[in-house]
């Protein structure tokens, strides 16, 4: 078995192109995670997946904690097993979405107690709980346990979640410690809009030598200027040769702008999400299915596109498809999305490995903006 | 373009096994035809669909002439281009489904008014319109409007509409003949529940000469033994050198126990519908994945089976995707259900080749009976 490390073969800029290697191969960074949430990534055959370039998905400890439940999973042999996926498999802790979906919440320095949104059934999430959870499903990267709140909000609030945060990191930190060698475990920076919290939790984390680098409680509602300016903050307080991983970002432009800071990894349910609504991300920007122009468009989304979903198919089906909400709709949309993800993530290694990564975000943000194919016309 | 054919390549008892020929490829019977409703098979993609031997698939006139339109779709170059299926298309009249979806229909001679039951909107549909959309959406084989009535009802109800039909078979096939050669139109035996009445619409339908024989108005309810009783009444004053298609119909049992009675096309929802519920059928009968027994069982459902489905995930990963309502456990089971539909005709074409086709059924019945596999335990 592999041990974890991360090497950069190329900079330019702040940006950086290189390679994670866990025990379940090799990451080529920067890279985006389809998010797979239940041990499915929604709408997707794992080797669609896989054919995209995806090396790596995202489990959520939260949902796989409810059902079917990590000690299951574990002997059922790991997630990796379960669900059908042999690359690496990164786990967040649980608590973003203790925070977002569960009831009757209850947190203290301990860890968290809540109840299951399925049932009411109560759990308990501490960081010890949390690492335990993580390893039973075999991730080979982990989070961290954390408190991620809503912003704005008040100063003391953050502060408060960002200190007890850094307690957690620590806890999380001897209770990894049991796990086979070669997983990584996360620390995660917190501190909502601060940016001088952020430069604490940034520094002390870095005091507590991490393998890799989580950036949190962005994307929860503030402008992108926020975002970036907490990156900014940030990011010259973490150890330049370790990967900095952007939670839960974002739109495509998001990507660009935070791999330009220096950001390795991204995960997000925007593709398959949004795919699942109907909205399709192209070379042209965003494009809606649901939309009653393309009801009679016999062309592809895009016949340039390495997706077959968005070459195969006429825009006419697709807008059918999602108007009569059938599953395929949802399957072709899922797939152009990841496909576009992946393929901006691709595109993004070789600029910066050319030295260009500049001039590749302006090229395409330049196709973003001239919009989509003019309308057809019959 | 190839015209329509059948020839009847093996006999046993009043099984037959052959090939339909069509303008867009043969057929081989005994076939069952996946449903696919509004363009696309639920939760399949195309060359899955090809991939499991399925040669031919439905479609609805009457789903298809709501969304997206039959004239919509002949602007985009025909069903076979806009849904990407390359091979033969069945569609059915749409009466069936005018009778079971649609709304304030009112019934006459001309034929059926109807509300909608998307947004309300109106619609005729006549024995001729019938024709000019399946006509338009380039269907190799299409089907005369008929009234279909419940079961069960009275026999005037039924004697009535059973005439009805037969005066729009020959209205159908007058306004056919204005359709490229090759294609054909098959006129439908109807009767109810009464074997007289089925024998008068059968013996009146031979005298038009179709080129091929459905039997409709089964599956709405009535026990297994009346459809065979129905099937034996028909058969004898149907020509024999025709397909004869048994519409809606039915379980692996329904088929074997037709086939043996002479017929040569099926069409169901069953696989794909009881797909999407979590209820596959395999080797060992109906095995229903939302059942408990299955969440912590290892082994996958059948690892003997064609299906990538059936042999390469566990159990309890079916289980845990119908429980948590996934969109891949409907794609899973489903995939395996039609595999199975394909199999067992597959299974059945060789058998009556073969000149056992009764011990075929047998096998194919004793497994059922002997059940699931014993329960795995831990």
């Amino acid at each position: 078995m592999t041990g974890f490390s991360f090497a950069i073969a190329a900079r330019d800029g702040a940006a950086r192109t290189g390679t994670i290697v866990t025990p379940h191969g090799p990451i080529r960074t920067p890279a985006f995670m389809p998010v797979g949430t239940q041990a499915t990534v929604k709408g997707m055959y794992m080797d669609q997946v896989k054919a995209l370039g995806a090396d790596v998905i995202l489990g959520n400890t939260y949902h796989l904690m409810l059902r079917p439940g990590a000690e299951r999973i574990a002997a059922l042999g790991g997630l990796h097993r379960f669900g059908g996926w042999s690359g690496p498999i990164l786990t967040d802790s649980g608590g973003f979405q203790v925070m977002s979906l569960a009831k009757l919440r209850k947190l203290t320095e301990t860890g968290v107690t809540f109840a299951s949104h399925i049932d009411g059934s109560r759990y308990e999430l501490t960081p010890e709980r949390s690492v335990a959870i993580q390893g039973l499903l075999g991730a080979d990267i982990q989070m961290q346990l954390d408190e991620c709140v809503a912003l704005p909000n008040d100063r003391a609030t953050i502060e408060k979640a960002m200190q007890l945060s850094l307690r957690w990191a620590e806890r999380s930190q001897r209770a990894f410690a049991a796990q086979p060698p070669g997983r990584a475990l996360f620390g995660i920076v917190q501190g909502g809009d601060q940016p001088d919290l952020r430069v604490d939790s940034a520094k002390a984390l870095s005091a507590m030598d991490f393998p890799g680098y989580s950036i949190g409680g962005l994307a929860v509602g503030e402008p992108q200027e926020v975002m970036l300016a907490m990156i900014e903050a940030v990011m010259p307080h973490l150890p330049d040769a370790r990967p900095h991983y952007l939670m839960g970002v974002g739109t495509p432009d998001d990507l660009l702008a935070a791999i330009a800071r220096g950001i390795d990894m991204f995960d997000c349910v925007m593709p398959t999400r949004n795919g699942r609504h109907g909205q399709a991300f192209s070379r042209f920007g965003r494009v809606n299915f649901r939309n009653a122009r393309h009801a009679d468009d016999p062309r592809p989304l895009d016949e340039t596109s390495s997706c077959p979903a968005a070459r195969d198919y006429s825009r006419a089906y697709l807008h059918h498809l999602v108007r009569t909400e059938e599953m395929l709709g949802s399957m072709l949309i899922t797939w152009i999305n990841l496909a576009y993800y992946q393929d901006l993530m691709a595109g993004a290694r070789e600029a910066i490995a050319a030295g260009r990564f500049a001039d590749y975000a302006a090229e395409v943000r330049a196709n973003w903006d001239r919009g989509d194919i003019q309308p057809w016309s019959a």
